[in-house]
């Protein structure tokens, strides 16, 4: 079993398992129906803004808000929530494009903005809320180190932008419909 | 100073400051262009899928994935991490809306699932990934209990799904843009 050395010893960032990795694609090419799923998660208000996401069996995700939105400020607030999410699932997709490329990636770091405009949340009347509520774009920049060329790296950030779940869920409309039960 | 007293002793969730949810929809109407702000966030990868993203000065937002795709299985991934961005912006509408018409609520869970096809994530050749990479649908069931009748509750639900600012994300194109630093 290969030991994990910690980063001031490694200089590669902890390698994921590339046989697995090969299944996967493998399984995603030869039968794509079985990567159709239905993802769960149960939001419950403890107070206030601050809410409680259980998802699984995982220890629950905390959203807040900031003071100026009358948060108690203990987590990042919803649309921030959001690029966090962006920034992990682009950083899986280098991770995983590295690996297939044999590329041994030693550091990412990965910068997001997204413009917004809050005002929207309280309702601004007769403009809809398509034209103002929402982030409108979202700029990534993504620092990586790794034994490629600054070609093949920037192959990886197209490659994860392009096929990434969470960019595409910006990118292209979704159907969110709410009722109450 | 007002006591907070333990979801044991109050039927009512921790209230919100109305004085300045009244503000914060006064500014809002009133100078709407001060709402038009950037959020930011900043992801590192610390190894494998595993990732931390700072946001402000809070602690970190950990993501990670599930042991199937290659994960530790310490935190939620990117697109379940979606789905609690929307629960837990979704819930900040109740709370406010709610406040705003003056209603108390005591309770409030919100059942999030998203449809998703994870088989995109390894590039599909062919299929453009807007076709089938991301969220195509996600389906909201929010359970609400509150001093109001079934009718009030129920406009509090639409008023948030129509107004939130990540209903919207997902609902909108958003331009998503990825450079290598």
């Amino acid at each position: 079993m290969q030991e994990v050395q910690s980063d001031k010893i490694s200089p590669s960032l902890r390698p994921i398992d590339c046989f697995g990795l090969t299944q996967l694609a493998e399984k995603g090419k030869t039968n794509p129906a079985s990567g159709k799923v239905t993802l769960k998660a149960k939001t419950v208000t403890e107070g206030q803004f601050r809410n409680l996401t259980f998802i699984r069996d995982l220890a629950p995700v905390i959203i807040d808000e900031p003071p100026h939105l009358l948060g108690e400020n203990t987590a990042p607030n919803p649309s921030e929530s959001v690029l966090a999410a962006l920034g992990a699932c682009l950083a899986v997709g280098y991770v995983a494009n590295a690996s297939s490329r044999g590329i041994t990636l030693s550091e990412i770091s990965i910068e997001l903005e997204g413009d917004i405009d809050v005002s929207a949340v309280w309702g601004l009347g007769d403009i809809p809320p398509e034209k103002v509520a929402g982030f409108t774009a979202v700029r990534v920049k993504a620092h990586l180190v790794g034994d490629a060329s600054r070609e093949e790296l920037a192959e990886i950030v197209a490659h994860a932008d392009r096929w990434s779940p969470v960019a595409n869920t910006l990118r292209n409309p979704v159907v969110v419909t709410s009722t109450l039960a």
